[in-house]
């Protein structure tokens, strides 16, 4: 098999070889081990898992040094925002251990027997149980958040699964490492061999979609990557979920109100916001409408002047850089696109990438500008008034995310803006911007194709619900139900003849 | 385009034209329609949509008569049968106006601003949304609950969801009266237009599939139809959700206890499940693996007295009657099968089905016999113990229902078996039947794949989470707030900060 290579993005030369890719005959003995830890886990209960959670995100942190070291070197993200991104993880891990020990997650539903207008009803009880052996695709932007233990693993985990994930070719020595850190972890809590695998190589990762024993797929990263693994999730004799976390461009539209109001703190935040993680981030804002007129001047030259304070850097990996470059080019060459400012070259060899803000009239956008450009760029789009806007709203693709910046009287805001901008995304934010995406209940990280083929979140508590089934007991005796499904209380939210019962006090 | 006719099974004769089939163009229309109505009904409320609901099963029931008697002359199902249909149809759009009162369904969960491990969090409120106009596919073997006023249209609707129907070509009569009676409801609630569409042909349907202003699709159907349509939606330039319900062999198993306790009880439950509407039931026990010996063997005859003195039946139609013949000859025509008991011959010309009792011993089950028989048939296994039922068991593909009849010693039942049949099917069902499928708030009927494609339910309260996306609004000033998202009280049980707040009394 081909070697496994550590590459430093900020020299482009090969720190060290992790290893070779994984063989198929060693993916498949991965999945059997997988499924043998499912049964199992079934049996361990979810105190078991909420602890197995909490060792994971315990061994994380004593290892804090070493991972951030090592994502530093492969990703050239910096100690700062890795050192950030170690405390979400684990944050996460945490998080999803609360959700485990709620039980809110599991959707008892308790239908005693009796009588109805259709006739005598049977006792029914309905529950999520784990879906299977989970295949986890690590993101090239999150090395830690969206990668190995990141937020689709500890859900896959926290639902109850298994979890085996392929290592983005962008970090390999970190995979590994966290993969060993949290295997230790397992081990030392007396998770089954097999509850964490990791894979490396793309033929690897193909097989494991296919193989008979892979239960659910989650995946962040491209729309056409991301098209792919669907493709063959669907071919299966026995296909199975794909939940694709995929492109976005997260508009953020400023009112004239909002840009009379605040035009340089939205000017000077929108450059923040676009830069941060160098662009590379699935909520950055790609196009930004802003009035014309002095007030959106005011705005776009604050924006402007960020940039032209700030400096290039280095991006994940030479591909990455490359296919900016390209796309770049491509949005200033189209009509009526203007570059207003740009970061300094940074360094000789041109390894960095320098930040980009461009503005074109709304007259002039036109479909090609629709696709996500990965990197700090962003389009600033000029609007007359909302009557020339909101056709130009309606054919931006769904995103992850779309902003409104409004004025201080509230009910001032157009409604059908507000409606085009709220069909159009999965998580409408007022007055800020989209790149912080909070670890909490209520999250929804998610939206139509292309943002994601799916109904689910992959960000909050809910993002268990991907990797959960339901199953319902007819009559069963008391002693072969779940506990969570018996009728004396046991701690957990439960809807029981129609009325939601809470946690018991 | 060619006509839609109404064909009496019972004759083979065309009963009547409905008209001809619907056109691309007109397709095209009643999409474009029915977006327009989706935006209009996010305007009306969840009251106003559970009125809708009630509307259209006053209007259903007021139509009895002409339903029951067009459907009956459509499908040969039986007036008893259909107007039982009826009833659990009227019953079943009731019941989601219900859950649309209720508001649970929403799944809202609100967390406030504060301090985090991660610093501080935005204001962050989440509850699902329609996913938009949806097409539902109907169903061969009920002309009512499962197809144009069935469960995948109340649960859309109930969604909010407009919803384009693709009439089954077996009874387009009924479809025609049905949708004409809910459009009568709807306006006389003041729906929109648009809210309830209807198209005939399978070339209408593809392309309903494909239509850029559908958002999701429900099917009920073939486990081959299912994928056809499914590979359809997701090779959309932007795919969408497919829920199909398919195939399912619904296996029952008869442990040596309740074979020693209740074998003639059992034998003849056996006989009037798997014949109850002439085995065109998705939940039709199609297998039952009983103990050999003695007790077994009275099982097997009690069930073979019920069939013999039983008649045979006219099925839906010519098509499914024809496909019911050639399977059941390549199962009889497998090694080691014998058939026990057989209804009959009632008619002269062939029409109706016998009903027929196959048995096997589990050393010459086949994979072949795994494959779904549409028609009343089932397939006696007969085992020695439980060591030699397991691993049979566990070549059984995932199902709807698994049916385990025990004896009354309930803690006598082994947990190997439990698990291999709880992990093969999406309701397990203790001494009694599947074919009777309660509709309820904890129902759950879907599975693994070929039972479903999804992890959803197509019957019971939680079928509306399939029509469903999630949005979460941050920062959001309040009177930008749908009414479920604000703070005070709205009558529905929310989670708030984590804590599950049910409803109010």
């Amino acid at each position: 098999m081909p070697d496994v290579e550590s590459v430093d993005p900020r020299t482009g030369e090969v720190r060290l070889v992790v290893g070779p890719e994984t063989t198929a005959h060693e993916v498949h003995e991965i999945c059997v081990r997988a499924r043998a830890a499912h049964r199992t886990i079934r049996t361990l209960g979810r105190a078991w898992r909420a602890g197995l959670l909490r060792a994971m995100a315990d061994v994380l942190e004593s290892g804090r040094e070493l991972v951030v070291t090592t994502a530093d070197a492969e990703t050239a993200l910096g100690t700062d925002r890795l050192n950030g991104e170690l405390t979400r993880t684990c944050f996460q891990l945490r998080m999803f251990a609360d959700v485990v020990d709620d039980g809110g997650f599991l959707e008892v539903v308790i239908d005693h027997a009796g009588p109805t207008d259709m006739g005598p009803r049977p006792d029914l009880r309905r529950m999520l149980v784990p879906v299977g052996p989970t295949a986890v695709f690590g993101a090239s932007n999150f090395p830690l958040a969206f990668s190995v233990p990141g937020g689709d693993t500890a859900s896959a985990l926290a639902a109850g699964n298994p979890v085996i994930v392929k290592a983005h070719e962008s970090h390999p020595a970190t995979a590994l490492l966290c993969a060993a850190l949290m295997t230790e972890a397992a081990t030392a809590v007396g998770a089954p061999e097999g509850t964490i695998g990791i894979v490396f190589g793309r033929a690897a990762g193909a097989q494991l979609v296919q193989h008979p024993e892979i239960s659910a797929v989650g995946f962040t990263g491209s729309p056409s990557g991301g098209r792919a693994l669907m493709r063959l999730a669907e071919a299966r004799p026995a296909p199975i979920p794909f939940y694709g976390e995929l492109g976005s461009l997260n508009p953020v539209v400023v009112t004239a109100a909002a840009a009379a109001e605040r035009a340089e703190e939205v000017g000077q935040g929108l450059a923040a916001s676009f830069t941060l993680g160098v662009g590379q981030f699935c909520t950055k804002p790609g196009l930004a409408f802003v009035p014309s007129g002095p007030d959106g001047d005011v705005l776009v030259a604050s924006a402007a002047a960020v940039i032209e304070a700030g400096q290039s850097r280095v991006m994940l990996n030479a591909q990455i850089g490359e296919a900016f470059q390209r796309q770049l080019a491509s949005l200033k060459s189209c009509l009526g696109v203007r570059e207003v400012a740009a970061t300094p070259q940074r360094d000789a060899d041109g390894r960095s990438a320098r930040a980009h803000l461009l503005e074109v009239s709304s007259q002039d956008l036109i479909d090609s500008m629709f696709e996500e450009c990965f990197g700090p760029v962003s389009m600033v789009v000029r609007y007359d008034d909302v009557a020339d806007l909101l056709p130009v709203l309606a054919r931006v693709p769904p995103s992850l995310t779309a902003t409104l910046h409004t004025g201080s009287d509230e009910g001032a805001v157009d409604g059908a803006l507000r409606e085009v901008l709220e069909e159009a995304a999965g998580r409408i934010v007022y007055n800020g911007f989209p790149t912080g995406v909070a670890v909490s209940w209520a999250q929804h990280h998610g939206g139509a194709w292309p943002a994601s083929n799916s109904l689910h979140t992959s960000v909050g508590a809910t993002a268990v619900r991907r990797f959960l089934r339901p199953r319902a007991w007819q009559d069963a005796p008391t002693a072969l139900l779940p506990v969570e499904l018996r009728d004396e209380p046991c701690g957990i939210p439960r809807r029981v003849d129609g009325v939601v019962v809470p946690t018991p006090a």
